[in-house]
């Protein structure tokens, strides 16, 4: 589908076993300037992309490679799906002037090694990098991520907050004190290896909260408020296990300062994303259904009269907008292609 | 399973076609001290109780009767599984002298009519009962439970938040405003008619928030949490759909009053609570997985130094300790019997 | 995307409130040269097509015509995802001459109009232009599809079955006699109506087979594979209910002919198969995950030499490869496209 | 709830930290005449119960015990939920004359040590014991289980099949070749431990088949459908894992005899079923909600005159007919109890 003459970007996926990894396949897919030249994998190296991941049989029956291909491959981009800390030593021993890094592990998104180290509970591999490396939420900091040579793609809770939440902190619309950020979040955020918690008969039917005020997605929320509040944030952020697949929705809970009204809200979300192709503006509250499989960021925010509070409710693909899809859109961002290549589809529903 | 020359109680189940109609009956079948003498219904009376509920095939094959079989029926007890506003038209109509009511509707709940009216939007048929009504509440209310011809059996979200919240309260612990209650509830709390948002392949695999700032549970859970605080409650609720059968899980934020720590919080909880057959306080956050089918209302509280707020995490299943099973529990509370008769039975886990 | 001068195909979706419309449309976006011009629906007409289908905001705000509006449409085809007995009063009223006809409904399947009667128990309105309308199952029958002006794209099931059956049958190595086909669906496939039997409750965590010895495709399998025989076929098919949204596996028991072993099994299927793109021959069975949101059949054929009975075990997503998907590809069969236009999609897994 | 002077009966459940285990647990906790003496587990020795199942906490905190505890037990009864092979280890160093075992692992239920070794791929320990094990089909076998003091539990799936066919097999109504039964199972059957294909995003939303032609639940099902038959029964058995976590229900195909009609195929099923307590012979296919949580097996048989094929769907749930809600009835028959003793519950639905 590419125009004759037109040379399509070659990137790798580090990490194809896992979500993260076959999320990305499937997106480049039918990305038109850009294709995986390199699949790779740790223990499941010499095994089949499409014997991992079935649903690629007879269209991606590529051999998964160990890393060490990556010396030798011609690559535009590198895509790191990793866990973290494996991440940071990936990086670590990486020629970023080589190849431009897009890392969606957390190893990369606190400026600060030591939160970083006391959320992670271990010391970072190569903190002198922490400056350098963009974080990657598109709406929000295209003017660094262009220009990156690695970028911390956000993760997929902190995607679903800092939208929404942004542009009401820097208007000033909000206090930065008593924001409540409770999200409940599909199953594939998990991963992919087999857990006692993760076991189907343990959560069909189910749900609960976990990691109550200990989530490492906590600070990275709380940093990105803060740049935007210009000032410390302090919020409470609560994870809970969805019984789906896919799909982050977040509940959000914040009291507007002084005489702000709904339209004062309104104005300033339609001011910042109103011409935003991957964020809706939702005059109801969204629900999963309407996002599964796309890159979407719907977002419908709701001053309550009678209580005085705002109740902010946002939708994403914890898989697509909160992982894979952000960062093809941050490496569109960076090629200096249509930011919305590859990114077209709609949400599979029902 | 009774003893020799003991009557059992006869009980009425108005409005049997529904889920928490079969759940009572379910509940009964079990209890040994009662037994239902009349099954009602609508516009199904006349069909057979196991015909609308198959489970009950070869165990309760009872035909359902209309409401006029109720004038000659000798009953102990009726318990009310009808819509608001059909349920007061029916108090309107009933001697509650000769027969005492469980009423699992709304219509009882609220003790001032112009609430009922705000929330409710239409009028109340008999406001003068709502005075005598007696909130049924089990744990927090016995006293006049015990003495009262007309129960009004609480909502099931408001059970999830009423329970770990008023031992706060009462105890002065916790800030009576800036309170956020954040319930995800199973499908089968709305009821078993079929409807577009309802449809099994709208909400497979989805999740969304609905009734922001509206919901009729808000005024309920507000009444109930000012009389434990000797005062007004302001609170945010906001209900989720959650795409399970059964179950709610409340997330609950409060503000701790200056100097209290988590142990003044567990202390209360424990005074409150550590009696009671039918609460468990936990140590981890409950799953739904714990309670369902059982009447138990599991409760986990966390005070988050770092925050300063308090996260409280509740589970019950809403058809029992949020219905049926509660309603049960008053009956036994109003009969003098032990009040776990008939409600013994642990969740169905997986 | 399209190229310069090449003229993009105008298609109409008659129906566009249901799933099948709305997977229409959302294949159709995907298409590199055809568009929808037109959207219509019967009820629903003057409503927002995004408001039926929240998925859709912000990418199809299409406001849905009346049926009225196609008389006035230039168009190159148009889709029906109309209810049957609907479908066929439209074609009656319609000028296949001048616009050709895809139609998704059971309406002109069955090539004879008493079998039609039979089984669909009302009389047929023009059973004049069954002769002519073309079987859509693609793999199968391009010949006349590609001039057609009438398609009857198959079944759900009946492409689950048909698929994986027909080359052993044209080949002789399986009785005619003896097939058992036993399918399970997921909910879509009875549309978005809301029913008792399809509420979410009643669903979610059940399992149940339906429609036993009386459901309308059997005499359409019946029909295609008694043309693949040369010959009566008679068979068993039983579909069952699954609590998921999308996809239909098909268990088909057959009997394989004296002395046909696993090779020559392996062989029919590849000799018909191994180059169709949307066919993919499994050495494991296929499951939904496979097939979810894309165009593919995979099928699985294992002969066990124990029972001497053979097993094939089939899996589509019932909206594409058994809707929407094979529509679209019939389209590009008639229009002289490649044939997988638009279809390029792989599954959405996890 | 005993009757005063009368001993309740004590039992051990040998492995307690499985489904298996738990759902013993839960059954006996509302038995009137037995009580769980000691539970027992291999790693999970010294942990409390409730903590490996939440849902019995405050109910159940008993610290599971090793099983040299059982030495010094006084016991009546011992309930193995054992892997098959450490079963069979059990009861080869365990005296049976002190107390009889009731084993719920597949290692007593085939009478032949070759067979056994056929497909479960390793020697049997103790086929010396093999001829005194009774099959413990409670309905079926009453007298050897009566007297036995080893019962082999049957397995979940044979359970669904052998019931509703062996009346028929027994009668000579049906044909002894060309059975197929497709079998269609929650997770919670294959066990608590986690693996990659029982990983919750693996298996929601998905459905497939497995061990085609090589379960081993097929030469038990072939036992003893030959024995009813009085001679060799061929027949071809597919399990299917459901995105549920409770319930199988199994669709089965039979030749009936020449002559034989549907009244002759409901009289035997009558004959042999109804008076029984926990057969229910349905009118209309029953579904696994029917049966979640409760010991009924629902038969639904259904002679499709067109095909000539008789079309039988059954339900249990695995976990309580299908393992230990007919380990608990097989019990209370050696106890010389009423049958029904612990099992009167109802499904939980919705």
């Amino acid at each position: 589908m590419d125009e004759p003459g037109e040379r399509r970007l070659k990137v790798a996926v580090v990490g194809a076993s896992g979500y993260t990894g076959s999320e990305l396949v499937r997106i480049l897919l039918g990305h038109p300037q850009a294709e995986f030249a390199l699949l790779t994998a740790g223990s499941n190296a010499g095994r089949c992309f499409s014997e991992l991941h079935p649903q690629f049989r007879g269209v991606v029956d590529t051999v998964l490679a160990d890393n060490t291909a990556l010396a030798d491959a011609e690559l535009d981009y590198i895509f790191l799906a990793l866990p973290h800390r494996v991440s940071m030593d990936f990086v670590a021993g990486h020629d970023l002037e080589r190849t431009p890094v897009i890392d969606l592990s957390g190893d990369f998104r606190l400026a600060d090694a030591a939160t970083y180290e006391d959320w992670y509970e271990h010391a970072h591999s190569c903190p002198a990098l922490l400056d350098s490396a963009a974080y990657g939420m598109s709406e929000l900091n295209r003017e660094r991520i262009r220009d990156a040579r690695l970028v911390a793609n956000p993760g997929c809770y902190p995607t679903s907050a800092i939208l929404p939440l942004t542009p009401l902190l820097s208007a000033g619309l909000i206090e930065t004190v008593g924001i409540i950020i409770d999200s409940k979040s599909g199953v594939s955020g998990a991963g992919n290896k087999p857990k006692p918690n993760l076991h189907f008969p343990q959560l069909h039917g189910n749900f609960s909260a976990y990691g109550l005020a200990t989530h490492r997605h906590t600070p990275e929320i709380e940093q990105a408020l803060g740049r935007a509040a210009g000032g410390d944030v302090a919020l409470q952020f609560t994870p809970h296990l969805l019984p789906v697949s896919r799909g982050i929705l977040s509940t959000i809970y914040a009291r507007p300062k002084h005489g702000v009204d709904q339209q004062a809200i309104d104005d300033a979300l339609a001011e910042a994303y109103s011409t935003e192709q991957f964020i809706r503006l939702r005059k109801a509250p969204p629900s999963l259904a309407d996002v599964r499989g796309s890159n979407f960021c719907d977002i419908h925010a709701k001053l309550d009269g009678r209580s005085g509070n705002l109740i902010i409710v946002s939708a994403i693909d914890n898989l697509v907008k909160g992982a894979a899809g952000q960062a093809v859109q941050n490496m569109n961002i960076m090629a200096g292609l249509p930011e919305g290549s590859g990114l077209g589809q709609v949400a599979l529903s029902p």
